[in-house]
This record gives structure tokens, sequence and C-alpha cells, in this order.
């Protein structure tokens, strides 16, 4: 199958995805009596859904950026994607976990429910990305083998914090551990990836960087 | 009409109807206690979800075989697709009853209900690719006559499992069907089909191989 | 605006719209007792997607003619699609309203608002049609202005129609009315229009037959 | 990245953002009795309707114009897009606290939550406009310096007049309020510009006029 076909079916699902995040704020205010105190004191759901919006941003960005070195797609590959997406598309469910419970007795299991949502997300990234990188050649991506080991250090750090977090969020303090899910995102959002625009870059130093690396890894 | 146009508005159709599966999810955990316990209840839900997840993606990987045949769309082909689509979208309807009542006294009859969906679905991918081989002058398919029969079994080989699975929800085990409509589709997730990237492969033999078969044939 | 860039936009809305369908039947079966008798008995549920489905379905083609025709948009054919739109997006709530109060007292209430938006639609696709023939040469369409003419009698029958099933739903029946809307769904699916595919066929004609033509004109 | 593919991203957001509106309308007339009185005392959310439907919809065309002029986008456009997006996704939200109660003693906090959200996607399409401009060589867009003080004007008038709604929704009346937002948008729809189809205007001038400018500048 022609890659571009299975990227827009995949950007297809993250916007709807993304989208889907606004159904947890409708049923803010459908009381009878709205004012500023009622609205600010739903800032759980807000910080909720402002955290999920970027995470499923930069995912999209990551998961363009993975299938950008692909030219075609294969039956694993479709299959790997398809349990991404599953993943990606179970977000709003924790998320409203998270705003429905952040402060309360609850705020643990719905933040380590989170954490343990968005390790599985990793793991999908990096299944993808090793697989990719390994059958290189048959999927038409002009990636060296060193490229995986290139990118170790980026697996491992998006992952790590996801661990930190989802830890944090079962010992300490549910609300310090969705702050750091939101400040990886933010992180990732600003940094100041090596310019993809240049065509010239060795594929495989930009997938070490811009691919698996990220939020997901 | 140009192919392009109808894949791409199913594609769309496809990516909603999957993403839409997560509603079922959202009122987990809405009640003022949450724990693990709590959401483990909710295994069937999960199950559920992920069952239709599964399956839509693996029809919506059917459907693009199917139309990657043809070069060209007319009205009747347009109209068996609208059909087919009537029922994938209503597959979330389904999902929700085996969600909500697999382990109760209902179970049977939401298990049969997605069977009955799934069934119907069948002969919808059946239809539009018996369309397909049988016009494939017109729609500038290169399909020749025999790819119908060669594909014959594969279209009875996933229809007949979805009756097995129905017929066991109604007189034997709604978990038990369940099981089986969610192994069928990681069945045909890992399946190795002969490699769609080979366009050398006679069309004849992909069609029968990787077009109506599969899941929903 | 590339005419593109407004169709793909366009085909976006149209296919969220038409899967949006599916939530009106969520909660059939949320109660806790299942049986066949419970879900046969919601019907007019089932009946208002089948019809409402089918409906977004032919518009969506429809839309695809009528845009097929001009090579680029300028901003009043935008702000027509946007009222167009407008209606279509609206489709799930006179859908709702049918299917909640089909065979009750509010039945004609609620066939008459599914009737009167549908001729809002009408007047919209009517719009967009004598928009682009008059404005056939600074859109790019090579449609010869007694594209007009030749399709008035189109123009007046979907509308025709919609208006005889708004008055029965106003002074006889609410079901009989839905039945009206359904058929003529149904008859524009398998009305055998002349060939799409023929790239030869003077585009005045086609754009007389399958344009504004159809169901919702 | 290739502009197309943040495009057609933002393009699935919009689309499925402006169809989600219709979600607020599904439970009029869910009650038991449904007469014309019932339908018409829902006005609010029909207007609330139609007002974020424009609105989106303008939305949508000027984002369109902005990302028309650039042939690339790097990460910082990227997150700022993801920003606007955040925005533009919870439109449903105070769209909803509008409809619920722009009649009643909650109306003034709904419209004035509108009407900052409002603001602050016009300052998201400012900032998106402002780093397109100042970085138009990187992005591979044809436009000169002086496009980003050509359109300070419209900058600023959209903004305005959202404040000024705001105000007045704060310290006079929630429907007036409601009323700006709608001739706002209503005024953007139908203002004439200067036509995009003219390939020869200076792209400086077409920017400043049919970028940031229209309803969210």
């Amino acid at each position: 199958m022609d890659s571009g076909r299975a990227e827009a079916f995949s950007d297809g699902v993250f916007a709807v995805a993304i989208t889907l995040l606004v159904i947890d704020l409708l049923p803010i205010g459908s009381g009878p009596d709205l004012n500023a105190h009622v609205l600010l004191h739903h800032w759980p759901e807000y910080a909720a859904y402002v955290v999920s919006f970027l995470t499923i941003g930069i995912m999209w960005m990551n998961h363009h950026t993975i299938l950008g070195h692909v030219s075609r797609v294969d039956r694993p590959l479709l299959a790997l994607n398809l349990f991404l997406l599953l993943g990606i598309v179970a977000i709003p469910f924790p998320t409203a976990l998270v705003a429905k419970h952040l402060t309360g007795p609850g705020g643990a299991v719905a933040a380590v429910t989170y954490g343990l949502v968005m390790i599985a997300i990793s793991f999908g990234f990096d299944g993808i990305w090793v697989y990719v990188v390994t059958h290189a050649a048959a999927l038409g991506a002009p990636l060296p083998r060193e490229a995986l080991w290139q990118s170790i250090p980026r697996f491992t750090a998006g992952l790590f914090v996801y661990v930190v977090g989802t830890l944090i969020a079962a010992f300490a303090s549910a609300p310090a551990a969705v702050a750091i899910y939101g400040l990886l995102a933010v992180y990732y959002l600003f940094e100041h990836l090596p310019s993809p625009a240049g065509g010239d870059a060795p594929a495989g130093a930009d997938g070490g960087d811009g691919g698996p690396g990220g939020l997901a890894g």
C-alpha cells in the first residue's frame, strides 16, 4: 500500500481524537447556575484538555516524521500502526478520568491510568520505529542501520519521563504527575529540532533526532 | 467519479467511526469513587473497544484493497459503497450493547446483534467485490473474470466464522462469541498476505487473496 | 482558492456528519434489561438512521458533482457552501427528533422539522448551482448558460417531494412522511444517471442531470 | 514538513470541530412532549449553533489563506498552529454555555467566556501571521516585510470587535454581545475581498487583506 493512504487515514484518526477532547468540557456549566466561580472550579478539566491536546498534537508530528521516511507500507507496519492508533484514540478516556478525579481521592488511580496509556503508546511508537529501521529497504526508507542505535537515547528519554510520572502519580501526587506530562509535551513542542526543511541532512540523523524521539519515545 | 474522491470520503468515515468507539469508554469512572477495582470491573468495555477497533481497522484495509483495483467509480458502486458504510458507521452501536451487557442476562442478545451487523457488513463487502470483478472493464480494474471464482473460499471463510460466532452467542456463550470475533480480527491482522508491494503479481491473484477475503469476506 | 481544498473540507464535514448519526443509536439498550423485544421496539431510531444516512450520502455525491464542474472557488461560493454545510451538519438534530417521537404525539412536529431542514438544504444546493452556472467563466467551469434552464425540472422535483412530505407530516401521517423521505433517497441512489465516466458528454447536460438535480434539488 | 500535510491535518480538525457543534442540539426535544413551542423555545441553542458555525467556517478560510502563503512549515509554526487549534477545538464549549444560559442569569458569564475564547483565537491567528511574515524566506512564502505593517489595521479590527463584544456581555447585555459576534461573522462572510483568483496580485497585498485580517484578526 502506498504510504500516503495510510498517513491520510492516520491523520484523520489523529484529527478526530484531538477534537473529541472537547466532549469532556461540554457538561461544564450545564447546571442551572453559571458564574465565574463555577467555571474556574473546573480547572482540572481545562488542564487535562490542554495536556492531552498538546500531547496528541506532538504525537501527530512524530507519527508524520516516522512515516515520512517510508514510501510504502506493508501489512505488519499497518498492523503496528493500528495498535498505535488504538492507544491514541483511547486518550480521551484517561483524560476524562484525570479531569474528573484529579483533586479527589481517585486522583492517583486516574493519573496512573493516564501514565500507563502513555507508556503503551510509547512502546507503540518504538515498535513502529524499530520495524521501519529494520525493514528500511522493503519500505523504501533511506535509513541506515545505525539510525536504530543512534535513536536509543531518545527512545528511552520520553518513556523514562512517563514511567517517572506514573510512579509519582502512584506514590506521591496526582497533580504533580499531570504537570510532568504537560511539561513533557511543552518541552517537545518548543525543542528546536534539526531543521526538517534541510533535505540534504542524512536521513539517519533526522530519524534519530526527529523520529521516535520526541514525546512518545 | 474519480475513485480517489470516493476513497477519501470512505477513509474519512472509517476514521471517524473508529475514533467514536472511545465514546463508550467515557462514562467509565464518572461516579464519585474511582479505584483500580472500578476500572478493572469494566473489562467488557475495553474488550469490546479493542475488538471493534481492530475489526474496523482491518475492514479499512480491505476496503482500500478492493477500491485500489479500480480507477473510477460509477453510481451503482457508490450506492453499494454507501450501504457498506451504513454498516461500518453502525458498529459503535452493537459495540456498546456488548460493552454493557456481555456478562449479564442480555449478553446473548448483544453478541448476536454484533454478529448480525458483521454478517451484514460481510455481505456488503461481497457485493462490492462481485460488482467490481463483473464490471472490471468499466471501472478500469485490471481484474480477470477468474478473480471472482478464486476468491470464493475467502468470501466464505470470514462470513462462516461470523455465522458460527453468532450461533455460539445465541445458544452457548456471549463471551466466547466475542472472543471469536476478536480472534478473527487478530488472525487477519497478522496473516502474511502476498506482498501487495509486488506490482508484478497478477491482479487476479492479489484480488482473490487480499480483496474481499480477509475479515469481512 | 483552489476548489480541491474546499472540496476536501466539505468532504470532511460530510464524513463526520454522516458518522455522527450513530450517536442517536448509542443510548438504545443502555437500561438493565436487554432482549430482542427492546431492540426491535426502537425501529424508529433505525429507520431515521438509515433515511438520514442515505440522504447525506446522496447529498455528498451531488455536492461532489456540482463542485466537480469548477476548478476554483471564490468567496461568495465559499459563503454559499458554508450555508449549505450549516444545514448538512444540522441533520442529526431532526433525525434525533424523528427517532424519538415518530410514533408518539410529537411525530408530526418532528417530521415537519425534518422536512423543513431538507427544504432549506435544497435551497442551499439550488443557490450554489445557480451561482456556479451564472459565474461559470470566473470559476473555470465549462458550463453553458443553458445548463441552468435545462436543470430546472430537476431543481423543482426534489424540492417538490420534500414539500409534499412536509405537508403530509403536518396534516396526515408522520411515518408516511418519513417513508417518503426515505423512498426519495433510495430512488436517487439507484437512478441510473447518464454515465459520469463519459468524459465526452457535454458538460451542460451532465450538470443538468447530475448536478443539483438528484436528492437535494 | 511539507505545508500540505499540516494543512490537511488542520482541515480535519476544523471539519470535526464545526460538525461537533450539532451535539449541543441533540438533547433538544428529548423530553416526552414535543411541539412547536418547545422547539422554538430553544432559539438560543440555534443562534449559538449558527454563530459558531459561521465563525469556525470563516476561521477555516482565514487559516487556509495564511497557510496558503507558505510552502513548508517548521517546528515553531507547527507549535503556533497547535495552539491556534487548541482554541478552535474548544469553541463548542463556550457555544454550549451560551446556548444554555443566554437568556438566564448566567448569560453574562457565558457570553464573556465566549468572547475570551475568541480573543485568544485572534491572538493565535496574529501570532501565526507575524511568524509567517517574519520568517517568509525560511517558509518559502513570497511575502515582503511590509505585509506585516499593511495588515495591522485588520489585525486590530477583528480583535477590537471581540473586545467590545466581551465588554458588552460583561456590563450590558449577553444577547447583544452574541448578536455582535454573529454580525462580525456575517460581515466577513460577505465582505468582497480582493479576488484570490487573481494570481497576479502582489502576495503582500493579498496577505494583508485576506490573511489574518478577517474574523480572527
